[in-house]
């Protein structure tokens, strides 16, 4: 390994380090609410440097960030065709990790003719830049919803997607009011699934204040920058979230329900807007 | 909505067109082989055009394909911020979707200094090219698995992760021969998770010839490609498969096992490699 200039001390000791960490929430269960202690995963912006370049931004675990990187540049073609490694440094601090490949890689010339896709689970492509988050205002919003409505409306929403049903290969998510659900979508990405409802909703001029976003898969910090961009103070998953999107929706002053099963659900911020 | 030169036919007729489709499947259930039809998910590419150029593809379903447009471009903040949509023009032949922005857009100024980011369930992003899929080679490889190792090792797998177990909010992936899983590796991206696989394969000089892979996540198109680049013959999942997937697994001549749980299991190509 030693020819990539690897930290062998990282690698060694990477395994687990920082994979998820203990977060506050309340949790909800038969009306029942419980201050306890609860574990969320971790996510983090890995940037890819190729040769001094910036390539790409993951969003990703902070877990053998070695092994993505070169799986990565595998997976694009970058290594393999007669390029080598040549050293590659990580950087926890910023979360960069820099690969110098042998001799000149031209990056822009790569780029240049591809197309940037953005898929699978997602959508999970954002032209983002740092400030992103920092330029979403905190959500001033009074907003408050029974636990019994966020439970109920679940159990409506999951029964919804028919394509789910007939092949578990969707996501779906709903914008809710008090009166129910009001617009449902459903695609191959979570994240195209939540821009299809901002976009109909945008499309037909339905507002989507003091509403809230239901979906089925995990919360990740971008999902939380696209519901506060469109001032919707709740978003409650069917699933998990992550210790970012965690930490955003603290930020941004907005309330986030994960694991919405039956009559349970764990609330991660903001939880007096559920009632 | 006449404003933005929406075809009404289409946001009428748009549900549930080709949201899924029929294909043939060998179910593999205590020991026991038929043959079935079963309904898989449709995987399309999308490319948005802003006042005719590119600005992104994304994998999605062909379903709502104007919301999931304006959705996009309000959750990048191209619009809202006094720019307007004159017109809109989807064509399903090709799957582009033409957006026309009042005024001028400087499609090079906002894209330059913004990190593209693939997220969430994903490291979802990949910088492709249309050949990218034609230029795979079929897979010559004639390896063959018992249903009961793919079975066996699927049942170690979940049991390996406790991070999933303590977040619910991780993928996994793993690399296995005949003797068992070789390497694992968890992200909270199902793409990551693959890369690390092979990123750590490279690093440390392990063979993926007639290996192959198992995954919590769903099987998109973008999957079976850095299968097929690592040449791996097999990828099983947990979850479902798309029909891209599908199809680039008949064309790259891969075996796709989706759905396998307990004894149970859906193959979905190439069915002589699963004994």
């Amino acid at each position: 390994m030693k020819e990539y200039g690897f930290s062998r001390e990282y690698l060694a000791k990477g395994s687990r380090v920082g994979l998820s960490k203990e977060v506050n929430i309340v949790r909800i269960a038969s009306k029942r609410r419980e201050i306890l202690k609860d574990e969320v995963v971790c996510e983090v912006p890995l940037t890819i440097l190729v040769n001094e370049e910036e390539l790409v931004t993951l969003q990703c675990s902070p877990h053998n960030l070695e092994y993505l990187a070169v799986g990565f540049l595998l997976s694009e073609g970058i290594l393999g065709k007669g390029t080598e490694i040549e050293r590659m440094d990580l950087s926890e601090k910023g979360w960069y990790i820099r690969v110098g490949l042998r001799g000149d890689f031209p990056i822009d010339k790569y780029l240049s003719g591809r197309r940037i896709i953005g898929s699978g689970c997602s959508g999970a492509i954002t032209f983002y830049r740092d400030i992103d988050a920092q330029e979403c205002v905190p959500l001033e919003d009074e907003t408050e919803y029974s636990c019994q409505k966020i439970s109920s409306f679940m159990r409506q929403f999951q029964r919804k997607s028919l394509t789910f049903k007939n092949t578990g290969g969707v996501h779906s998510c709903a914008l809710c009011s008090q009166e129910g659900i009001e617009i449902f979508a459903e695609d191959i990405g979570r994240h195209n699934a939540v821009d299809k409802i901002f976009g109909e909703c945008f499309i037909k001029r339905i507002s989507t204040q003091g509403k809230f976003i239901l979906t089925s898969g995990r919360v990740s910090s971008e999902i939380l920058i696209k519901a506060v961009k469109q001032k919707v103070p709740i978003v409650a998953s069917h699933s998990a979230p992550t210790d970012l999107a965690v930490g955003l929706a603290e930020k941004l002053n907005l309330t986030l329900v994960g694991f919405v099963r039956g009559d349970r659900m764990n609330i991660y911020t903001n939880n007096t807007r559920v009632m």
